[in-house]
């Protein structure tokens, strides 16, 4: 069904949402609080789902983006979600496959690329949803990490970076993968359900022929032990990060 | 100047150093505090120093520890404190260079690896300390990741496990070095100085053709903000842990 949701609590920003097959998490929330933007980027976000980056991004910065959604339903939601927030002048969607990205624009086009991909890979067939919506969007059926990072390589301006959040029991292969189209790691942060958890998500910061030189942020505690959120999250859905 | 101080506050290990060069640092205690060990294993302790390593985990296992040190200055303070603690039949140190191990023992070896490496690239030689029994202990002059990994690959026995300490800086060094020798990153554990910094030492365990899969576990805060150790390190040192 869908529906019209509030992004956050502190601005009038709405989500368009289809709660049959697509809801924004908090891992986009998450990974638009960590990347870090000024005024003046061509910035591209991959994967945008019904496009809670952009709109998470029309908050911090007044560079344009472009988001690229490969599924037609799910392109509509994204549409309808830029108009209903009169933001069609800084956010453009597009509904096309991440991997002919490169094709489409000139390299060294873009400053700034953000990321929150389908996370499991295609062997773990177990977890396979069998709603081909969110299968596509959850698995790399058709786009993989190698995918998104040659893509990045060349799409991206020198030292232009991208920001990526996934799974941290991918780090290794994120790593390894930006290492191999020349995308230096530079900034991540590991996010904790609990304090005393292990990490389930990670946010990956790269730069294009970036300098070796890695800085591990202080980490973020998504819930407290009794399943409430954590100051640090409420303070981002509140306005106070 | 040559002394003998407790290595923790509850048991009566001593340790040998000499305060002009060579004292053991709480990286030796965090990486013994991370190695998961049983008493069926072959453990070698690369860069062993005065021994801090192998002394610490006598106390977690029975099994044979050879703890192996270039420099015969520290060698010598290892092997007065193997003998002080009366450990000879558990802890063998040899004045050794890490390249040459590969030399001298069969390949397949050892279950287990620890090392608490040089950790300054030669090239930061702004750094480097003029008295040269600590800049060996401490820059990549006769010893650095490839060639750690590579005798790793090779004295491991299959999934056999090597766990280091090192700065999280080089953590993308260290990860990339360890596939590149077929050794896959397992766990990490990252450790803060403070509640609010960025991670300044990370905690790697890596196996010998291991599968894919990282675990981050949650991480350790060394100090509270007055600077005092956290509970978490004092339960180390009083044995809590």
């Amino acid at each position: 069904m869908e529906v019209i949701n509030d992004l956050l609590n502190y601005n009038n920003l709405k989500i368009v949402q289809n709660s049959d097959w697509f809801n924004f998490s908090i891992d986009s929330v998450l990974l638009a609080n960590f990347v870090k933007v000024n005024n003046k980027q061509k910035i591209i976000d991959f994967c945008t789902g019904n496009a809670p980056i952009p709109l998470f991004l029309s908050i911090k910065t007044k560079s344009k983006i472009l988001g690229v959604e490969l599924q037609k339903e799910v392109y509509d939601l994204a549409v309808k979600s830029v108009k209903l927030n009169a933001l069609e002048n800084q956010i453009e969607i597009m509904n096309e496959d991440v991997k002919n990205i490169s094709n489409i624009f000139e390299t060294d086009t873009f400053d700034l690329i953000t990321c929150n991909p389908p996370y499991f890979k295609i062997s773990d067939s177990a977890n396979i949803n069998s709603e081909k919506v969110k299968a596509i969007a959850r698995h790399e059926i058709h786009l993989n990490l190698d995918d998104i990072f040659t893509c990045a390589k060349k799409i991206l301006k020198n030292n232009g970076r991208i920001v990526m959040v996934h799974r941290t029991d991918r780090l290794i292969d994120i790593i390894t993968t930006m290492k191999n189209n020349n995308i230096e790691p530079k900034r991540i942060q590991f996010v904790y359900p609990f304090m005393d958890s292990d990490s389930n998500l990670v946010l990956v910061e790269g730069s294009k022929n970036g300098k070796c030189g890695l800085i591990v942020e202080k980490n973020i505690v998504v819930h407290n032990s009794n399943g409430s959120y954590t100051d640090y999250i409420n303070d981002i859905f509140n306005g106070g990060k």
